[in-house]
């Protein structure tokens, strides 16, 4: 099923693809790799630990195939998960893990014309065991086969960074920077847990957080050493929004009361949280940098999963709050200022599509191309039918011309697959659009747009 | 245009079709047939009758082309509404209605390479009144003749499944079992009619519902008198829902305030649903059944029409309130008890289909396959492109290979080559999958998965 | 690319095109085109003029790809603005502009076979102003060599209808008609600017409008005069919406307030503007006109470029309030009342396609052909994937053999292009249907379905 020319049904889209986009290197300006992993050149002894380990999506797959939690987050072993993974697969049909696993079996591991399931579980368990023991299948060797040039990380601003330093002190041959991720510092639904976090921020601070002013400046210095790491991005996970802001004065209040451990009303922290956000845009138009902001996930909606397995396990979803004239106005409120940075909108819930597309129109000031960024179809919606939707809406509503692609979003250093998987979906598209005479049977014009769509655009956005 | 190919456009599709599916029993696990007609064998004497009789798409398609009410659901002679009917269908190209009334003339009247309108309305008339009229259609016949193997229908909690008793005593050779659906229960916002309906309950229960206590006990006890007579499902309609529940004694407050006719304030009569939900939940899980939710609908929304021609007439609508998290709250307080009930989730709204089949697997918890479904394309979105778009988001957001396929939600006893419908299109999507590399090219593998999901998994899911 | 079968890829939807649809007249019911324009036959210089003056489409693609301001509204020389969108629309492929650009060279201006940008711009530009200068372009004449039989322009109710008065009583091959769009009669959330267009409306009306009787009576009898004028059209623009409406009396207590320049209560703006669509409502029942409702713009999001450029110029946006409810108690109002005019409604959030479809098909009422109308993709969706999805919906949920198409809703004399970009979708789409046997390959029965919702459709619902 998966030949060199998977998904690419014109000729058109095949000589893009191969010679347009294949041999590009990738960028991937959002992930969620641990760091240490890459410091360490990790190397994994079997395939279930770099396959199955922390994979949520999986293990979200096998619970719907009616897997005990045992073989899926559980206790079992390896091979057990293995093979219930196995089990799994070939009921996966139409669903992207169908079509990321063969595609993870053929890149890196070079395991091509078999179907993956029970008849050939023991096979590929083999050989991949042999390969990725060798010695020269760590994570970093697994970066640069798949020519990763330049991964972002998701990172605390709590963090010291130790990692990355190391990396960069070393001769690892893919750029790793990290990324600003300050949503705890806007999260007063639960004020203990503010706290616990703030605790940690005066230690990387070095000093206490008494006072808002404190708290923001504490922030600011974390960014400039964030900036000091390479960082260029910062990342926002918005789960709802209220129609306005606070002053000084009021965030200062709300401030001084969770301090004091005081339960803050919902809307006095729904609006702490567009305050933040307000200030966290100050300080990356400052920078320079990109900010990215992910809207409309609904976080551990299974109490009983969360409570036995914790967060990040397989068990979110899909919000469905109103939130174009919110969204609105936090863009607005930078722009006023004159201080609305780059930023890159991402939906979770598709019904969104074109507002999220329709609201960066609004904001393009001629600055820059593309200022404002119709994000990549995310999570949930990072499949097939998804990218298709997010490029149809990004093309009419937008400049597709401009976009700066895909990223992993991944915890697994095997998802490098999906930049390929992108790049084929886009030349596809293009592709049938050539044939169809839709658009310019131009192979050199479309061409360059699909370099730039899978390469160039993003290198020129976030100036890695 | 109604071929043996209709919508079979790749030889695969075909096979899998014609090998896979075609010939296997229908379950039709949600229905409104009238139990009654089913232990009577009810005769007609004009297609009239069979065709349009409480028929509410085809009232509504009629005026929309301008005809008048006296020949939708009036007084006019059953000829003359099948002439307007004949003038109508033209009109209908590319909506449902088009393909289904060209399959319900094939099967079971075996009329096929005509197109019904004014031309060809004489003859068909003709011809289908000597069929029906000859004493072999009645609605067993109609459902023998269709492989109707087993048809859930929609029954009011206080029934008393007489006419479910008559069938089974029957050789009828279709199966027919009650489903539960005690949406009267919930309906505080309208007490006087909730108090009727509490009056109907009493009698079926024999005992006074003084208490919120009696008539949960009365509910129980009529769920086990539905189990008794084989049902194996409930079914409810969520058209608002509140974030929160009610405690035991804040609903037997509200209860008691309702049976003395006391207008309920609309947040407390949104929790008692919700209160009640979380009970059938409770009853569902001990009596190992499937609960089914259906979210969305925009009841009577002309109050002219209702007034004049009463409820489910043709003139309902389609809702947009936003509802992911209450839903979620709906899911969690069950599965926080350990009693959440096998469920499957429908939604009206295109525009939720994502969010429902990602909620979906926030509660898979592995202890069945597919244990939450997200249920097929319901209502308005029963048709080709509600059809294929449910496969897709399903697909992609869940597992294809579990689905427990379609249903006819219909009062119709016609409506059976919607099942045929269903199953055409998901070989034509699958086909094409096939022929364009996007799944394997092996019609044992495919072909099992096409015949899961239009018979067996539905036989596995229920326990029929 | 765009050759004489763009777009039309089966024979059918090729003899489709040309047979049925291609040189039928053009009915324009909905334009923002200026009738002073029309009624001077305004001639241009150069293509500039008449492409980039006042097109905020263009100017927001413009920013998109980083032109600074003084290139799309600014103070530029019309050639730099021309070479600035040169230089854009090779980055607007699969954009709408990308199309609607080719298509506008094409006809009027006769210029095929060539890309648009900076490599074609100086020729383009020669032979352009050429044409224009010859002086048989003026507005008129591109009006008659697109064979627009009849536009509705935009009109305020205070307007004096002097512009449509001349041209009415010249020669123009076109008919020029008023449409009464009285928003601002309904804007109580900015009394200010409520109470300037108040003082124009008394202007207009000669009296002094010191009660709300007063002010509805103004109203009606602009209605009255724009009737006189030919006006067979409303249009109102909804931005949100309560679910309930005012009392007489309680709507005469706002009016007085909001006269005295009091600021309303937004829930008392909100209602107003209910209670004012009421009354509009009954005026176009009594005048037997049509009505349209245009729901769900995000206005004016980005404060500082309101502030700097103004309203229209291409900063707005998609909203997302739910208004199912809403909008059908104001459907339901008047159908009690037996005053439901023939309603078009459009949305602009593509996630409201199927229940504005569906909608419709609740407040059909047999009393004509398709009395309420699911409206044409709007604006943002006005593109080729929102108009393939909007015939899409219509054709599930409603009979699409009853639609009366399309319209421009342009400020641009040259946007008549998109008629026929419409025409060759509507095409491309059924032939596509035929050729795959989704409907009959009847090319007569088809045929006269695209000539329908091409031209006749709208002749006959308008009455023009």
């Amino acid at each position: 099923m998966i030949t060199d020319d998977f998904l690419l049904d014109t000729p058109q889209a095949r000589t893009l693809f191969h010679e347009y986009a294949e041999n590009l290197p990738i960028i991937d300006y959002h992930s969620h790799l641990d760091p240490v992993a890459i410091a360490e050149n990790k190397q994994f002894s079997n395939i279930a630990q770099i396959w199955l380990d922390g994979d949520h999506y999986k293990w979200r797959a096998m619970r719907t195939n009616g897997i005990p939690e045992q073989f899926c987050s559980g206790n079992a072993s390896d091979r057990e998960k293995y093979n219930a993974w196995a089990k799994t697969v070939p009921l996966l049909i139409r669903n992207p893990l169908y079509h990321w696993t063969h595609l993870e079996l053929r890149r890196p591991f070079g395991i091509t014309g078999v179907l993956f399931g029970p008849d050939t579980a023991d096979a590929i368990w083999d050989q991949t065991a042999a390969m990725l023991q060798a010695g020269d299948m760590g994570v970093r060797d697994i970066l640069r086969a798949m020519k990763v040039e330049t991964v972002c990380t998701t990172d605390d601003p709590a963090d010291n960074l130790e990692a990355h330093a190391r990396i960069a002190a070393s001769n690892c041959s893919t750029k790793v920077l990290p990324t600003f991720r300050p949503d705890k510092a806007r999260a007063l639904k639960d004020v203990k847990t503010w706290n616990t976090w703030t605790g940690r921020l005066e230690q990387a601070a070095g000093k206490e957080l008494d006072s808002l002013e404190a708290f923001k400046q504490a922030l600011s210095d974390r960014h400039d050493y964030f900036a000091a790491h390479g960082c260029k991005l910062s990342d926002h996970s918005l789960e709802f929004m209220d129609e306005e802001s606070l002053s000084d004065e009021e965030a200062a209040a709300i401030f001084s009361a969770a301090r004091q451990e005081q339960e803050i009303a919902v809307k006095d922290a729904e609006r702490f949280s567009n305050y933040m956000i307000d200030f966290f845009a100050d300080l990356d138009a400052r920078s320079g940098w990109v900010r990215q902001l992910h809207v409309g996930a609904l976080r551990n909606p299974n109490g009983e999963a969360l409570r036995t397995l914790g967060p990040d396990t397989g068990f979110d979803s899909i919000a469905d709050f109103n939130y174009a004239s919110p969204l609105a106005k936090i863009l607005d409120r930078s722009a006023q200022k004159g201080a609305l940075p780059r930023t890159i909108l991402y939906n979770l819930n598709p019904r969104d599509n074109a507002l999220m597309a329709a609201l960066c129109g609004s904001f393009q000031d001629g600055s820059s191309p593309c200022k404002m960024q119709y994000g990549a179809a995310w999570w949930f919606l990072d499949q097939m039918d998804g990218m298709i939707n997010h490029l149809e809406t990004l093309s009419q509503l937008g400049t597709l011309s401009r976009f700066v692609g895909m990223l992993t979003d991944s915890r697994s250093f095997l998802s490098y697959t999906r930049h390929e998987y992108f790049r084929r979906i886009l030349c596809r598209v293009l592709g049938r659009d050539m044939v169809g005479g839709l658009i310019p049977d131009d192979m050199e014009l479309i061409g360059t747009m699909v370099s730039d769509i899978s390469y160039f655009n993003a290198k020129n956005y976030f100036n890695f």
